[in-house]
This record gives structure tokens, C-alpha cells and sequence, in this order.
């Protein structure tokens, strides 16, 4: 890891160098000591900000390239491969070829209106609170960057932040680069053998308290859960709500897969317990929601003076977003929300249809091997892979993490790809994620059955 | 505009300890002088970062609010009111409704694989050079995230950019959010009265030079300019390249507006310069050259190196954009590429629509008493409204500046809505722009022809 690094930095210094030589040659007016001296003044002058380095890692880009060399089966990045709701991708072609030529012009800035309209009447009924579609609601390029709003909107050098692991990767950046400090709390299974449910997975109450302080700015939590897919319990979160309401402070909640709970599991959003939504901001997406991860369209809710600052970073580095699919993502909600609680609402179908696929891929885990931890919610699922240690070559991989090896020696020898959950801890605390891997299951049947094909005949040749 | 600022501070304040003080008196347990302490403790906790400060003004919410308020004919942002091509907006409801179920699925965080390739294509041409589709273009949430990522990416705390006046108004609080220091430079009228045009504006060659020093980081460039409609000349741009090289520093080069240029002019990419390549980013829209701004589709190109800073940025900020309209954009310049310097060439053919709307509006500019600057390239037209100022009651108007209060009160009085410029200079400088204002003409005939009779009847009636 240290060697890559090294490398790394070596390969970006030389980069310069070289560009700068070559400048330099053309200006030919320097000696060669002065050169030299330059060059390493020009190097130094166009490195990345110090408040960027060591978060320039992505497992992301570097799975994406494996996959597009490799070209195994994905079971690797979280999205769906089959068709979105004809409703939603109809009303984007609409928006486009509208007789209203504005939709496809800039609309305001935090958020189309009708967009946040729809929204706002959404949230208003699952909070039981009347929320101002203009003042409450943020529209951001996904909800990814609703994250950075809130992380670099509310996070001076100093601060610190509570992050429960494994968590999506991109919240210790986002901090980090704020200059605010992330405090790491794992989820840890409760058991590792026989059926494991996400529930297994809990955290250390007497732990989570004592990562409390007065510098702590804020907590930030993931229901359902990403990779593990835990749904947190109203016990969990009540728990979590007071330590907030204790030591004043916020509590982001990333609950983008708020539709995807499996029965008899139910979402719970921490902004309805008492006293909460006025230190809560909540984070939403359109791409999870309506099965359209490409649409980037997410969302932030929560009181006016917290969402003020999100606004003033969204209007810094984005300031509007895609108006044809903030207008598509509103026909979406408004037909769903005639539809609440009837079966074919998507909000409720969705995870209804992935259920057999939820049980299916845990079912040809188990059979290739490995102990997956069945999820109450989201798509992905984690799974142990250890018992499979003596037929994977992790010694032809060089990477310092063994989910890593794992992971690449599959896409490379056996073609099926999973995700590292490595990725999602902390540098201290990365052992605790390599026994496993994650795979993503919101992927067409005759996908799933060809993994499984893969890999239960990969494993009958052993 | 002091007070105004001390009013929103206190409504903020305010806000916050109304919102802590309910959340308190919920908690129920502490005792009133505590609680005094503890509000004022909350109250800091949350506001806004240190680095954000004085960067919370936006124009365009405040012109967007008013524009809804009072409903006045729009001449303020900058968006076609008409259709956009229809190949473009075609090929978006088909990548929406699309066969692939994958065009509405995440796609590569720097680019959409189509639209690299078909950017490289284009730029390689236009610049000669060959630019590699994944290492020297990255695709962000319009131009403005490209920005963002630009100058987020190369600035450390202290690090100087130069910035010519007027500007478009998110470069001064990208640089200062991210610890820079701008430091202005404005173009100034060579003349005031008569024929005007946007050639008639120029910086002052002593002054740019005594700008630069060992701390300037970069100098940021618009061409076409906004507001003002210049067309950099390629001595103009030689001299700055020269300045560029002398003291090894960046070059952001905004040409969002890089095929709206009027003839006899033609557009300069500083990119080709001898020597410059190495040492510019160079910034563009899909929504500017297929006039669908609301799209928010922009990019970056130049050497990898430099692009590397703008990646992590993005990464950490948005990650990926949306791949359907990714995938139109594509399309379009596919096409586009084809048709490449045929009169029906959207690249051309935009321009010489726009002019007689152009001519239109300097006429209807000087007939209504104004002295227009007409524009070598963009769509904007700054016009001296002053020879007006006795049939303005500016005093009705309470903002410090002149040309604030000219264009609220034409807004709220006239019925037709312009932008102030001096939003688009340092407070230093703001006096250099009151007495102008911003008005776009790439409009429907018939609302130009609208807004020039509002004006001439507003006029007659004096």
C-alpha cells in the first residue's frame, strides 16, 4: 500500500517534471541549474491542495477499470441492469420534447418547483410535519453531493464527526477535506456462522458514547444500511437521538434506500423521533428510488437555518441542477404518491421484487461456500468468504487488503465481480472488513442464475 | 446594504435560537441562565464555516425571486426562452427510453465514455493536438462544477488568482472558499458615447503586468466574455500567455460561449498558443453550445496533470453526472462534428441567428435613450442606462448601488427585467459598473419585440 503510494506520487511528480522540461526546453532561456531548482519550485506549485492528500483513492475508479478490462459478471457497483419505471423514463423524454421549451433551461437554483413541491408533499406526510418546499428542501447532483453540502457546510478545521463502519466510502473524504476530523465506530456481527441477518450487526452502545464530546460536530448515519444493509432498530436510534440531543449535535441521515426494506422490517427516519428533526438533516435519491442511479438527482430536507449553509456550498460548486430530470423525478413522485400504500406503488413494489432475488443470491452463497448476511434492506449483500480461502490464489495479488485480493483474483480468474468492504473502513480498522465481499443483487434474473452458474461450477472443479 | 446584511444576520440568529430554544424547552431540564449560555453555544455551532463568509450572496437568487414576484419580461439570465435543436432533445428521450436499460445507470465518474470520446474528437481538431478521451477531459454538473473543481483543485490558502472585471460572479467566492485571494483587474471602456462595442473594452497592459507575482497562483479568462461580449484578440491573449509563462502560472480559460462569436471575429483558444497547452484548463458547457442550459453538463480539458487536482475534487464533490443527457450531448456533437463548417452546423449556424436579435436590441437600446455595447461575442448586451437616471425614481430602491436600484425598479415599475453588473465586480470596483445594465438577448423575437415596446411606451410617456 505504502509502495503503491510511492509509485503513485513518483508517477504524478515525473508527469510534471516531464511537461515542465519540455516547457522549459521551448522557452530555452534558463541554464541547468536554474532548470532544476524551477522544476521542483513549478512541481510543488501545481500539487494537489494539501487539505486533498491521501484522499484521492476511489475503489470506485479502480473497480470500474477492472470491470471494463475484464469484463466479468458486475455484481459490483450498485445499480439495477433492467429496465426503470416506464413512467419516470417517459416523463424525462417528455420533459425533453416538451411544447414548454423551458424545461430543458436552467430552473431555480435549490431546486425546480416542481420538484420540491412534490417533495415537500412527500416528506410532509411521512414526517407528519408541514415542510416549506422552498426553505426545507435542497436539490442536489445526486445525492452524493447533497452529502458534500452538508459535510463541507457544516464541518470548520476541528471539528469532528462520527461515522459508523463499514460506511460509503465517500464520507471520510468529505470530512477530511473540510478539515474536520472523522471518528470511526464499526458495526460488528454478533455472530459469524449458521444464518446471519444484517441485524447481527450492531454497534457498541458504551463505545458509541464515549466517541462523544465537545468537539464533536455531528454524527452521521446510513439506514438502511450500505454495504450491510441493517435497518436501524427505533431502539438504535432513540439511543443515537439522545447522545445528539445531549451533546448538541447534528445527525445527518442517509437514507437512500428508504424504499427498499424487506418485510417485516420498517424504515424508521431518526427526523420523526421527538426533538430530532430540528437537528437532523436527511438525505434522499431520486436514482435509488426510481431505479434511475444515472439521473444523479438527490435531495437534502431538514430545518431552514441547518439547510442554509448546505445552500450556500450547493450555490458555490453546482449552484442548479438538470432541469428536464428534476421535472421527470417530479411526475414520478406525484403518480407515487396517488399510489401510496396500494401494492403497485414502486415505493412498495420495488423491494417486493427484489425479495426472491435478495433470497436467491443469499441461497447459491451459501451453496458456492460463503456466509452471506441476509439484509432487511438495500441491495447489496455482504458475505464471508474465508471458507473459500484455500481455492483463491491471493498470493498472485499484490494489493495490503485481502478483500482486495479476493476480490480482484475472482474478476480476473473466475469472472464475477464484488465490491471490497474494505473500502469502507477506516485505515485502522480495514482487518475488520477483509474476510468479506460485497455483492449487489438488484441485477436481472438471468444474471443472478449465471453468477451463481460461475461460481458453484468454479467451485465443483476444485 | 450594511444594514441589510446585519438584518439577515440577526433573522439568522434569531432563527437558530428559536429553533434551539423549543428543542430546549422539550428537553425540559435546564435552568434558564444555563440555557442562555447553551443557546449562544448552539448558536455558533451551527452557522456557517469561516471560509464561507461574504460569499453568501447570490444575484441570481435574488433576480430569480424577483423575476417570480413580479413577472416582469425576463431579459435577466442568460437562456434561450426558445426551443433547442431538435436532434439534441430527440436523442435524449431516446437515451431516457432507450433498449439499454444501462443509459439510465451510472456511468464513468470523469465522463461518460461517448461523450470523452466524442470531446476529444472535436477539441483534437479544433486545438491539434491529440487529446487522450481519459486523461485530459473531465465531464462535471455544467460548466460550473468545472469551475469549482478548476479552482478548488489548485488553490491553497493564500494562493493569488487574477480576475478581470466584470466577471461571472462565482469566481471570486471559488477562490476565497478555498483560502485563495482574488486579485481584480477590469476592462474599462476606451469610450462611452457613440458606436460602442465590446473591442472598445480593454485592460490595462501595466496593470495586468504589476499583478502578477510569485504568489499568483493562476489568471482566469472568459472569451466570449460575459457580460460584456468581448472577444479576446489574439494579442490580447499573447500577452497574457507571456505574463502566463514568465511567472509559471495557470490559465483558466471559461469559453462557455466559444460558438457565439459574431463576424468579422473569430474565437482564440488560448490552449493554442505556443507553449500554453501545458499550463491551461480550458472550460465548456454543452448547455451554452446547444443552448440547454438546462442540462448542466460541462467539462474541463488540459494536460493530465493539471486535470488530476480537478478529478479528486469532483470525486469528492459529485463523483458522476447524468448519463441520458450525457449520452444526447454525445449525440449532438457526433453530429455536429459531421456537419463541421457547413452553414447548417449548429456551431455556426447559432451565431447567425442570434445576430439580428443582437441588432434588434442595440436599436431598440439607443432608440430608448440607453448606450449599448455591442457585443463580438455571447448574448449579453451591457448597456449605459444613466442618460435615463431622471425618469428612474432610484430612490424608491434601497441598495447601495446605482445600478441595483435602476433594474429593481425598472422590474417592479416597467415590466422588464435586466441584471445589475456591479454584481459581477469586487467591491472595490462596483462603482465601475452601476451605471450599466446586463440585458440577453437570445430570446424569441416576439418577446424582444415586447420588451422594446414596454420600453419606447415607458419612454413616450415621460
Amino acid at each position: 500500500m505504502i509502495r503503491k503510494k510511492v509509485i503513485f506520487t513518483l508517477f504524478f511528480m515525473l508527469s510534471r517534471i516531464g511537461i515542465f522540461i519540455s516547457t522549459a526546453k521551448l522557452q530555452n532561456s534558463i541554464s541547468l541549474s536554474r532548470n532544476i531548482r524551477t522544476v521542483s519550485a513549478i512541481m510543488s506549485k501545481f500539487e494537489l491542495p494539501e487539505r486533498f492528500k491521501g484522499n484521492e483513492k476511489s475503489v470506485w475508479v479502480e473497480y470500474i477499470q477492472l470491470a471494463l478490462k475484464y469484463k466479468p459478471l458486475n455484481l459490483g457497483q450498485g445499480f439495477p441492469d433492467f429496465y426503470a419505471p416506464e413512467n419516470v423514463t417517459k416523463a424525462l423524454a417528455a420533459a425533453a420534447t416538451s411544447e414548454n421549451p423551458l424545461l430543458n433551461q436552467y430552473t431555480r437554483g435549490f431546486g425546480h418547483p416542481r420538484l420540491v413541491n412534490a417533495l415537500a408533499k412527500l416528506y410532509s406526510k411521512l414526517l407528519q410535519r408541514d415542510l416549506d418546499p422552498n426553505n426545507e428542501i435542497l436539490v442536489t447532483a445526486g445525492a452524493y453531493e447533497a452529502l458534500y453540502a452538508t459535510l463541507q457546510g457544516h464541518t470548520s478545521p476541528g471539528d469532528e464527526w462520527i461515522i459508523i463502519e463499514p460506511f460509503f466510502d465517500c464520507y471520510a473524504p468529505m470530512v477530511n477535506t473540510a478539515g474536520g476530523i472523522p471518528r470511526f465506530i464499526a458495526l460488528k456481527p454478533t455472530k459469524t456462522t449458521g444464518k446471519v441477518t444484517s441485524a447481527d450487526w450492531v454497534f457498541d452502545r458504551k463505545e458509541m458514547e464515549s466517541l462523544f464530546n465537545e468537539k464533536t460536530k455531528g454524527i452521521i448515519i446510513n439506514t438502511p444500511h450500505n454495504p450491510v444493509g441493517k435497518v436501524f432498530t427505533e431502539d438504535e436510534l432513540q439511543f443515537i437521538a439522545d447522545l445528539a440531543k445531549k451533546w448538541n449535535v447534528l445527525v445527518v441521515s442517509d437514507e437512500v434506500y428508504e424504499w427498499i426494506v424487506y418485510e417485516p422490517y420498517r424504515h424508521i427516519r431518526i427526523a420523526t423521533l421527538p426533538g430530532m428533526y430540528e437537528r437532523t438533516i436527511t438525505i434522499g435519491s431520486a436514482g435509488k428510488t426510481f431505479s434511475v442511479t444515472g439521473w444523479k438527482t438527490g435531495w437534502a430536507y431538514g430545518p431552514e437555518n441547518l439547510l442554509y449553509n448546505l445552500k450556500v456550498v450547493h450555490q458555490n460548486a453546482v449552484y442548479t441542477c438538470t432541469t428536464p430530470i428534476q421535472e421527470a423525478v417530479a411526475v414520478g413522485f406525484e403518480e407515487e404518491i396517488k399510489k401510496f400504500g396500494q401494492p403497485d406503488c414502486y415505493f412498495h413494489s420495488l423491494a417486493k421484487e427484489l425479495l426472491p432475488k435478495r433470497e436467491y443470491m443469499a441461497k447459491f452463497l451459501c451453496d458456492v461456500g460463503m456466509t452471506p448476511v441476509v439484509p432487511e434492506g438495500g441491495y447489496f449483500m455482504v458475505a464471508n468468504w474465508t471458507a473459500l480461502a484455500d481455492k483463491v490464489r491471493l498470493q498472485e495479488e499484490e494489493d495490503a487488503n485481502k478483500d482486495y485480493r479476493f476480490t480482484k483474483w475472482m474478476t480476473k480468474n473466475v469472472g464475477v465481480q464484488g465490491i471490497p468492504p474494505s473500502a469502507f473502513y477506516s485505515d485502522q480498522h480495514k482487518h475488520l472488513g477483509e474476510d468479506n465481499v460485497r455483492y449487489c443483487f438488484i441485477k436481472k434474473d438471468e444474471n443472478l442464475k449465471k453468477a451463481a452458474d460461475i461460481l458453484l461450477k468454479w467451485k465443483s472443479q476444485q
